[in-house]
């Protein structure tokens, strides 16, 4: 009987309400209905992309999305400054080299952001045709300085290519205000959907440098896309049940405000972080995102058996260390839906199962510093 | 209170089961419980693909699985033979021409198959890569003899490739035994799915090939997809709530036994044609695929007030014909989840309708003559 509870950093948590939405009869895509719809939908992620941009739906994952939006403004043997801190980053750089681009590599160590001064002297040094970066990389639990690097990158030529994946409707991001060219999430993280859809949002600067571009690729080409979208029409087949959770789950979100939405998320990450520091654990990065909270293991807590244990007694699913991090440290979303008592609750749980592994700490202390935290949501 | 008809091909109506089982909670896909639940999805689409050779499963519609195909199959300058009947096949040449290759176009007029023919004197005129084909061209509603055409192809190097969007799991198609190296579909045609998966599969002779081939895409990389789902595994984030309604359907379809679902298919696309006929209208293609009846309407009735009459008073909906074929023709589909009485309705619908445009014609002769050619289906 135990309810399960999502807290891998996508998939995330999907609202009842939108998966009863989904489970309504299909309709067709090529009617006035799904025109009506896709307007609606536009209109709403205008608000959370927080752009007067078009924001352009991928049936797809975020990588297509984020492939989309490389292979559409970067010209094959273009120059790339990829910002990288994480097993993301290095993703957008195999793409990167697999488009011959030529690519310089600006990497921080995992936990810690990419410096911004580094950044500036990279785009003094050389002429790029785009640069890359993970806002939030899931995958360090690691928040970049985006609005810092907007700044500097919009002074050049080159685009500000932005995955938001675990940033967009969970951290503060305004790419018009700050200067983001694209902009890429997903669908399974903050925008709480099941995977199947991804989005970029399009600046004016970017759609310019695309129209010098020439791609081989037809599903994902962007000036498809762009043109369908200018009326509310889709070039190739939407995934229309997805769609339509993604017009009940952004009414939801822009009901609720973006800054509240960002209030709440950074409190849950804030409530985890003071529990981990009270349960005696460290938290993994040096400038932790607020959509997901790394923590290190503590000596003899081994990662399978503790998150086995999460699972099997609580139904609790967090998500392991990536790459080099696995069995270092777990992580924990705290993006989309998920409330303050849900945040109570892991913590909690992650007491009981520290506690069962034999790491020793002031048991109820994690729980207690959480509950200090969220009581000041609702003050 | 008219329950809603979809005649459209594709989407197609989705079973209840699958809608609900769609609606249920969210999980992780990077879990034993995923790999699970994959390894049992490939297991039933080898059944209904009617092949040894692995199916990928891509979260993107029917042209992002068949772009796959035919872009890490086929070298960038390579040498295609494309036959085309259709809007669908001229998708696929556009994919080759944007992927730089040296196009022979063979085309049929729409409305008539490929001929054979002609394909053995451009086999034998040209040494080529690859050959593409619609299996059901479902802008004509025109099916081409896919098992003729692949044992020429099978005796040379090139590989076959065929969408059999609107094929797989309605019309008889044996890639192992017929020689189709790829086959590809999609979720929301015979798949009783909505729009969001890809399908292909994959033969030993165009694996080989794809070794041979550099494409720059990585999203759509089928060394990644191939590469993981040796593993019960996915390169990407998984479309997963369309995964498990498809775990559904491909059960429901199964169940029933290919031979079944292939002749039930039949029986509506005869009882429609015997009652197009009856009704004194003429069915478009020289070579009716079974998936999908094309009609061309009566002088005097227009199409979207004929469209639209369907959906006001019966919640009804078909489709218009595409391209130079729209406003001459309507297109019902007999894909999937739909039963006899459902094929009686729809034809009982158009009765109605074409006397209220004023057509003439003896009222009631259509639904007597699928009345007649559905009882067959019982006997």
């Amino acid at each position: 009987m135990n309810r399960m509870r999502l807290f891998t950093p996508g998939p995330t948590s999907v609202p009842e309400d939108v998966l009863l939405e989904m489970a309504k009869p299909v309709f067709h895509h090529r009617t006035q209905d799904y025109k009506n719809l896709y307007a609606a939908v536009n209109k709403l992620l205008a608000q959370v992309f927080i752009t007067a941009n078009p924001v352009v739906t991928i049936a797809g994952s975020g990588t297509a999305a984020y492939e989309c939006a490389m292979i559409n403004t970067i010209p094959q043997g273009g120059k790339v400054l990829c910002l990288s801190n994480g097993k993301f980053a290095e993703r957008w750089v195999t793409v990167a080299k697999r488009n011959k681009c030529e690519v310089v590599e600006l990497k921080a160590e995992y936990g810690h952001a990419v410096p911004v001064g580094k950044v500036a002297e990279a785009l003094a040094a050389h002429k790029f045709d785009a640069v890359t970066l993970c806002h939030s990389e899931t995958s360090t639990c690691t928040v970049n300085d985006l609005q810092a690097i907007a700044a500097l990158v919009r002074k050049t030529d080159a685009i500000l290519i932005v995955d938001g994946i675990t940033s967009v409707g969970a951290l503060p991001v305004k790419p018009d205000e700050w200067g983001v060219d694209i902009l890429v999430t997903g669908s399974q993280k903050a925008l709480m959907l099941p995977p199947g859809l991804g989005f970029l949002s399009v600046s004016e600067k970017a759609r310019k440098k695309s129209e010098t571009v020439s791609q081989p690729n037809l599903y994902l080409s962007l000036s498809h896309y762009l043109k369908s979208l200018a009326e509310n029409d889709v070039p190739w087949t939407p995934a229309v049940t997805l769609v339509r959770g993604l017009h009940t789950s952004l009414t939801m979100i822009t009901q609720e405000g973006m800054e509240n939405v960002w209030k709440r998320t950074a409190a849950f990450a804030r409530a985890t972080r003071a529990a981990a520091v009270a349960m005696g654990l460290k938290v993994f990065s040096s400038n932790p995102a607020d959509s997901v909270t790394g923590i290190h293991y503590p000596a003899g807590v081994d990662d399978k058996t503790f998150r086995g244990a999460l699972r099997k007694q609580f139904n609790i699913h967090i998500a392991a260390g990536q790459g080099s991090m696995q069995g270092q440290i777990f992580r924990l979303s705290h993006m989309g839906y998920v409330d303050a008592f849900d945040t109570l609750g892991v913590i909690s749980a992650l007491e009981i199962v520290l506690q069962q592994q034999g790491h020793k700490f002031t048991f109820g202390a994690g729980v207690a510093a959480a509950h200090q935290e969220l009581s000041k949501l609702h003050l």
